[in-house]
């Protein structure tokens, strides 16, 4: 059902901090010239967690409007508890999402029961196929691969996106996937053709918004056996990917220098109008913005159009 | 300004998840009743997590009413981004609310400088007085205790409430509180004697949803400076918080454990009507229930009314 | 059977690196003259983990030598395993201490079932008592109350040092304690004259070595009720600890940060001859050791002797 | 210089604790039958934190000398300061290792500053090649990618294991090793095709005890560009490494949860005598020892000679 290359877009912001959307379309086209197999909005690459709920509306009814049906279009319900996903997953529903996209519960401490609990109600008040977002780096809580096998055995749970950086872990829910039919897909920028060598189904890559057209080579080769090829784009990517170390940790955090190199590349690139991130998060300096510049020549990606 | 036993009140729900305004305004009239000096509505132990923004409306809206000015009731504002936030300030503001609760952002990483963004970012949008919530359990970061006095010399935050766990920090902020006009209130249950002995102005407890009059003692005791009372209050208190250690921790979480316990204290007490919690927490079993009932009758407390 | 200031011995080391028995008998002088009622030989301040064995045991013959029984020396036993703790302990045994302390295992990840089992087999194994020390932030294992307090009732340990932080589970060990006959010795630097309020027996503050006599003020004010007093003292200690923060922590780590400081202040008191850490901690720069002079001077902590 | 599969050796123990050499030899003999290309004494999985130094040297002892000369033996000097590892690195090299493997300092919080120092010193001490073990689990510490690969650059460290389970990062060393000469070796169980596939020079896997050959076959097939049988070789180790998960983990921890499994094994299939770990380890109980003997069976893998 979800394979292939899914970027989760980030989200353009106007000087003032609306979300700005025709550099949503442009971004939107972009990726869609690229030949992903999908769209992912309001994952933690789309600033969710700093947009009103109006913005991720916004953002969502721009980019399904965009696709026009040409690929699948994931949404984002990143909220702290059960209630509060389901008016998400309710209006990405009626916004025309083909699936919405759920962390574990965070803010308060769960366990497994809890967190089952969580998706089964979901699952049972939602119109739509649900995605596990194992993401334990924000939400503080690692989806055990058998809880994960276990809500795809059952129904669900449709696919999972790993973002856990475990790829031992994300092994053992390819290994017992098979049985439930659930679409693998990781979230790693740096491991994707390990990960497709696996068993996984595609790939939603955050440095997919910079150079989409790398991260379906890189698919298309690895669904094609040519492992060799797929490496070799990886690599290029990995070396791209260092843009993400540019900005000065002693001055922003990590989501920071991530997503302000990823927003700096897309400006150099011409694809969308202004470097700005949503607050707190902070863009990069000048000097940064620099940098990402030099390693957009390095990587052969110039601007487009 | 603020001071006092401030207990952050639980969000009484019908057996259905929706909120029990009738328990509410009970739960508000026994806090008023045992002499609290504030309330809070919208903390961890209000579920706010769990909440809908409706629902968070209604409770917030439902104790306002009832305390009809007597005292001042603080509103959470919990959520992971600067924006986010805003938004329940300004509904909070226009409800009535004296103040807003604002923990650091959360599901991001961040650092000091993006934390402090955040804080003066909203201290400009919004015309309420800020509080400070640190609760680096819930939101994985502490709040630096040089940048907690900072913000209250420069007239960004005008109070703290300390549930870090971390005495010595908060030490640190009581001491370099005194030159900004901040006040000091702690999180904690089972220390709170000591907190008061080291100059804090006042106490959140989760527990004081079940025995204010415990608390409201306690206080005025430390107030008088009769530490000798307070530590007698504090002790009979400390042996009523272990109901938060009842629950089979190998079944539900934490916070599960704790916000279950409390609620079927309320129900035990004849306050509220149901021990329902907000999913995906659970509630506790029959037999947890019974045991916190025991130990109501062990520390001496009955059915109100 | 311990109480009072107990302080954690720093080991004073030669400019290559080999222990400064001379300095070390004139650190053990100056806190026998201040009055202190036991000393620690082998703590985590006494950089036990950097010092061989050789060096560890020369350091703890150095001591008992120089006190000379007036008051008892305990000898940490730090190490990964029960067989190596065992090893440790009957050298101390040999050499005259009165007591080995001994954290939870460290290396490996261990469950409380492992964590009882180390010191029941040290208990059987040992002619000495035992002394639990509880640190956290070195071990990666907090020693769950219950299990401190049913190892007293059991007689396997005759006191705790608690070095958590986390004082509301030390209440809880104090509580339990009263039946085990318990003694509980806090290690928290800034938090002693609480500590004593709720029952501590004494206090083993790193910062001893540098101000044994205000830790001794302290102790004895509180030992007599006098807590104003006590809290006094406190302050002006608590102010005195921020040498602690004076190292640039992008450059060293915390206990380097620590150690290098208590060292330093040693070397400006004339107490020790070099500001030398074992490899691999790092001592503090030239201007952080004026820094650290200066602090002493607001402390009013001039040269001995 | 360092490649194949080096196993991490297990110290079997005798019933009553001591280093059962009769065993160790017969589990020697065994790898070096199977074809493995070095012996690893004295790592996580030899017990090394809960062995005394004198039965650390009498297992290496053993397995040099049951090796002669056909492998490197590599040797363990895990302790927590500079000057405690050069004393096992001496020893180590008296007793003919050629090479000793060091983590980064733990016990002590320490940052990159310290740990370079400590791989510097300990460099310039010892007259043998250096091996850098990366495993946070148990250290608290992650190497950072850019510190290693400098070290290497710069001729401190000549190899490194990752046990870090971040393959991501262990790319980074790996494409940064290139220019500095390093070996790196893998401590994955799991991944271990996957890294050789992006040019790891080695595997160091604890279930190598078990199953050498195993190993063996994954490593050549993946040396000679077969990643098809590799992976084939993988999962069927990848399924025999859930033995790992038998010991009920609400009695003992991870490592006792491992190891313990790893010698029931070993005794199942005949190579050493008795299943003891060392204290405060437990082993498996009974019926959990039935559940490893089952899995053995399902792999196809029986009693040796």
């Amino acid at each position: 059902m979800f394979h292939g290359v899914v970027p989760p877009l980030c989200t353009p912001l106007t000087e003032d901090g609306e979300v700005d959307t025709r550099s949503l379309e442009r971004l939107t086209a972009f990726q869609l010239d690229a030949g992903v197999h999908g769209l992912f909005v309001g994952g933690s690459t789309g600033e969710t967690a700093q947009l009103t709920d109006g913005d991720r509306d916004i953002a969502l009814r721009t980019v399904i409007a965009t696709a026009a049906g040409q690929v699948p279009v994931l949404a984002g319900a990143i909220d702290t508890g059960t209630r509060r996903v389901l008016e998400h997953a309710r209006r990405a529903r009626a916004l025309g999402a083909a699936a919405v996209v759920v962390t574990a519960p965070f803010y308060v401490n769960v366990g497994a029961a809890e967190v089952r609990a969580h998706y089964e109600l979901l699952h049972a008040a939602v119109d739509l196929p649900l995605v596990a977002y194992d993401i334990p780096s924000n939400v503080g809580y690692k989806l055990p691969p058998d809880l994960v096998t276990d809500l795809a055995r059952r129904g669900v749970i449709v696919a999972i996106k790993d973002s856990s950086g475990d790829l031992a872990g994300f092994q053992r829910v390819l290994d017992g996937a098979a049985a439930g039919g659930l679409d693998c897909l990781t979230g790693s920028e740096t491991l994707a053709d390990l990960a497709m060598a696996r068993g996984a189904d595609g790939i939603v890559p955050g440095l997919g918004n910079v150079d989409p057209h790398g991260y379906v080579r890189l698919y298309e080769a690895a669904r094609a056996g040519d492992f060799t090829t797929a490496l070799a784009e990886q690599r290029r990517l990995t070396a791209l990917f260092a843009i993400v170390d540019i900005a000065d940790r002693s001055r922003v955090g990590r989501i920071s220098a991530a997503l302000g190199a990823f927003k700096a590349a897309l400006v150099a690139r011409g694809v969308i109008a202004h470097p700005r991130t949503q607050s707190p998060l902070l863009p990069l300096t000048e000097e940064e913005t620099r940098a990402v510049a030099d390693r957009l020549t390095a990587a052969g990606l110039g601007r487009i159009g």
